[in-house]
């Protein structure tokens, strides 16, 4: 599938609304559980998500409508969720991730951009240089890949319950 | 984590809810594509998770309760939805999901299960003998991977246009 900015906001639009319909209200046991050491539990993720809308999708396409190629996007810490959650609840996170969100997407189609705008280049501090397509695709990917993981993170809980049907779910090993 | 008749259920219960969330007004082409030969579609899912409500887990979980390990269970179809699916929409599919998983769960707890009933058995085809918890977990783990499934086969729509990003995104590969 081409980028599209619209098919890609229907599902950056949808976002804040899924991961709610997905979290709120379930036991603490779903929640705060991750796949071990170093992983994210899904409260870690909706705070990485947080992150990503304050600091990364929305400043590198800005950098990149500034600066383009002279200047190199900021590092993204993919751990910094775990001091910027730390006592706030889950209604708080998917509440704030919500607002971003929402204010973010407002930002983008403000922008009006064209053809040749989704063309223009950055430079990524690991990855080089990248065009905003490339930058604005990968904000609706990693929505996708994080209700995956989510989802799978939750899945991983039972494990040790479904007996045999383990080898029926190819995912319990990722 | 313990198997748990109401955690379960949690998840059991949203389930319909966050596939509508995440999948109503979407472009066709995020509906209709999968990953390739043989593999399901995010519309194929669907498909396949009413299926799963009409054949699978409940008839399953009766014939464990009413006749225990003297019958073995009917094979399931992983493919029946490209028959029943045809000429329905994809929101025709998602409220008949939720309205037989509703009646399903109302079932389900008209049971009052114990903990006893929980270590009951009964014969998969290819598996052999299981519990009635390893059902019943089985079919939260199936919702949970199917999410997972769809979020995935969304993403990957987009692999040839993230660029340099597709080494930050594993699940790109699975």
């Amino acid at each position: 599938m081409k980028f599209d900015l619209d098919k890609s906001m229907e599902i950056q639009q949808r976002t804040p609304a899924v991961l709610k319909t997905l979290l709120q209200g379930l036991h603490e046991d779903w929640i705060m559980s991750n796949e071990g050491p170093e992983t994210f539990s899904p409260y870690d993720v909706i705070g990485h998500l947080i992150h990503g809308e304050k600091t990364d999708w929305r400043d590198r396409a800005e950098m990149i409508m500034t600066y383009g190629e002279s200047k190199t996007f900021v590092p993204y810490d993919r751990f910094a969720q775990f001091e910027e959650s730390r006592g706030k609840s889950l209604e708080q996170l998917l509440d704030e991730f919500d607002t971003l969100r929402s204010l973010n997407l407002t930002w983008l189609a403000s922008l009006h951009l064209s053809a040749e705008d989704f063309d223009k280049k950055g430079v990524h501090p690991s990855l080089g240089t990248v065009t905003l397509r490339q930058l604005l695709t990968s904000w609706t990917v990693h929505d996708l890949t994080h209700i995956a993981q989510i989802s799978r993170v939750m899945a991983k809980q039972y494990k040790e319950e479904i007996g045999p049907w383990v080898e029926f779910f190819r995912i319990m090993n990722y």
